[in-house]
């Protein structure tokens, strides 16, 4: 057979082994976090019906979606993020589910892109949702899973972006927007981006009446409370009661901004809306998400009508390759490495059986240890210990086996000791 | 947007909660085995160059393996098993790896079937494979590692069905079978479904010269020792040497069932072949694989020639779903619960703040608590942690309050008592 070259595609990755104990590091103290506030693991179905995730996500998503036909059959598809498919669960499941639901979710989504810097065709999301309840109350508790998830991470940092859907609606009614109001939040979205000027400019052409003003006002001020200040002629119940209730969890409102012209460019917001950001990291936004209310709607609820009575939906998704970024710059991973500690060598062929028997030993006192499966070179094992991070070497050529002994080297100290054989596991139980 | 059913392809599958915590319990016991032996984990890309998958597995592999142009530019594919991708990574990665490489890849892969029962087309694999020797004390490891993972999961009754194709070839030779010999071990794969008189004739067309003496050659004596006895004028060294490790490691002979006509339908194997059988169970094999030499050299190793010292591997599989079904069989899998212990009750509006004080205070105690995030009928809401598995429920209406009281509800007992507020953390922490 021709031998071929090992490819693999662009936007794509392997992942090493040290990389992957990070990852794995990171996705178990989130995890960790998400079960501790009673947020449940779910997961989905990666080969879909291609109408499952079609027309979900407007246009540019259609076209970022993986879709083929299935043996000529029918349409198929990659799934585009999480969210869809967890509305559609829900939709499927809801009798079976516990009302309101909380899941999470951490699985890989696929985008149809050609890849370039930062963009990738298959990644991970990490996604926490509730379903089935409008209480403010899981905004808060989201904000604090947010802050705790973070402080795991030792992520001390961050700063919840907050912003109300609702309020920008009222807003933007008062400044006569009342159909493209999709448009205008989009243009008012790129502020950041695009400058004042730009946006302005965008503004006037959708019909706001005064884009200035408008922008002045959803510019912040000093101070969160000040900020806050400039909109008391609207209604903004449910910024008051989010912070009430997270007052009551204990987050200080240090932890929060109000950024009255966050908008967040998806169109399903309906509600409060968050976008967390890690101090002066200027990698953007490392999780972010929102209330939505429509969302389940998209699909048929299997359930009698009677057990259906709210779908509304918060949620946020966790930017887990931003995060692995965020911690690997800041030195947070350092720390993390493979599993093995000890690695027994064999000395030569004859010596190889006394090496097995300590080895033997070795695993039955519970310790993570390893043996290697060749009489080679002493400096090609104690190499293959290093590359793997193993710190203890055991050595024991025929001079030490007929004193009943073994050399322990320990490899991150360049030190060595002979001890007994017959005491080496407890001996290495000691120190590590 | 008109609302469409909530589909799943067949074949596919949506976890439940409850069926998530099982499956999540089992892989880590499964993990946590694999890294103590020193097997680090891997993932490879879902979305592959189709080049990097077709032509591996054979006619039935190809049919089977989805594949589609992406954009009408390149043909990709998803992987059809985790042997062929790992091949493929360590062609890749093989300088960056420590040699010999031991990995272990929990995973999804595909098949393009239309899907009957126990047939799916979206399913896990869980393998652990060693590249870089041809070492038979990885033989030796694998088989403990194998006794050591069905051990944590309290599946006490696992025999190891072992073979070597090198004895197998040896046999066929005997036999005159020299240019067939893959259709021939094929056929023999067949003995226990198609029975002697069908294999019997297929072997005579395959022009094996006494099919009959060959078949009673290769069936088992009643002990294993006079199983192995009858293969005295072959070369029995492979399988010496694993039995001679094997004691050494402390696997009791007892573990092990010597099947001269174990086969294992794939081409690749070419030494020491592995089936794992659980007691009575008759749900066939539970784990299994080999060795194997030519997989890496499928791919061009991208290392100076000098690096590549030996590309023969040696791994297996552990049928994921089947030990999942055994598990649930057998009730090991009955204690297994979702996250939370407690639920704090809203008992009305004006008990909104008081109960997310309440819950503040189990939070920062460390509790895995969640709070109903509505003041909906008390019953609804003991329903909800009866659903979710949470066995204490905290209950304070004003009366309770007045007193700086609260009500814990022992959900499994049915029993319950009133605590001070102050207290209610240190109480429950007492309990769980």
């Amino acid at each position: 057979m021709k031998k071929i070259k090992p490819t693999i595609l662009k936007g794509t990755r392997d992942f090493l082994p040290l990389e992957m104990a990070k990852r794995s590091f990171v996705m178990r103290a989130i995890q960790g976090i998400f079960e501790r506030f009673g947020y449940v693991a779910i997961e989905t179905p990666i080969l879909s019906p291609a109408e499952t995730i079609l027309g979900k996500y407007g246009e540019e998503g259609d076209r970022l979606t993986y879709t083929w036909k299935d043996r000529g059959e029918r349409d198929v598809a990659l799934p585009y993020d999480l969210t869809v498919p967890f509305a559609r669960y829900a939709a499927s499941n809801w009798t079976e589910l516990p009302m309101p639901f909380k899941r999470y979710q951490i699985q890989r989504v696929w985008r149809a892109e050609k890849p370039q810097k930062g963009r990738l065709r298959e990644f991970y999301q990490c996604d926490i949702d509730v379903v089935g309840t409008r209480s403010l109350l899981v905004e808060a508790e989201v904000a604090k899973v947010i802050v705790e998830v973070f402080a795991a991470l030792d992520i001390g940092d961050v700063i919840i972006k907050v912003n109300s859907r609702r309020l920008m609606n009222a807003v933007l009614g008062k400044f006569g927007v009342t159909e493209k109001s999709k448009e205008v939040i989009r243009t008012i979205d790129k502020l950041d981006k695009s400058g004042p000027k730009e946006v302005g400019r965008e503004l006037n052409e959708l019909g706001v009446a005064e884009p200035e003003k408008l922008m002045a006002l959803l510019s912040p001020a000093e101070s969160m409370e000040k900020t806050l200040a400039k909109f008391e002629a609207f209604d903004m119940t449910d910024l008051d009661e989010l912070f009430r209730y997270t007052d009551l969890l204990g987050i200080g409102r240090d932890r929060f901004q109000f950024d009255p012209s966050l908008a967040r460019g998806l169109d399903y917001y309906t509600g409060i809306i968050y976008e967390v950001v890690a101090g002066d990291s200027g990698l953007g936004s490392i999780c972010g998400g929102g209330r939505y209310d429509d969302l389940t709607g998209l699909f048929e609820i299997q359930a009698p009508d009677s057990a259906v009575t709210e779908v509304s939906g918060m949620g946020v998704a966790f930017g887990f390759e931003r995060i692995m970024l965020l911690m690997e710059e800041r030195g947070l991973l350092a720390s993390v490495k493979l599993s093995s500690d000890v690695l027994v060598t064999v000395f030569d062929k004859l010596e190889t059986p006394n090496a097995v028997e300590l080895y033997r030993d070795l695993i039955r006192a519970g310790l993570n240890a390893e043996i290697y499966f060749e009489a080679a070179k002493l400096d090609k094992q104690l190499k293959y210990a290093d590359k793997k991070g193993i710190r203890f070497t055991l050595i024991a050529g025929p001079a030490e086996t007929k004193e009943g002994e073994v050399i322990v080297k320990d490899m991150e100290k360049g030190t060595q000791e002979t001890v007994k054989r017959s005491a080496a596991a407890s001996y290495l139980q000691s120190i590590l």
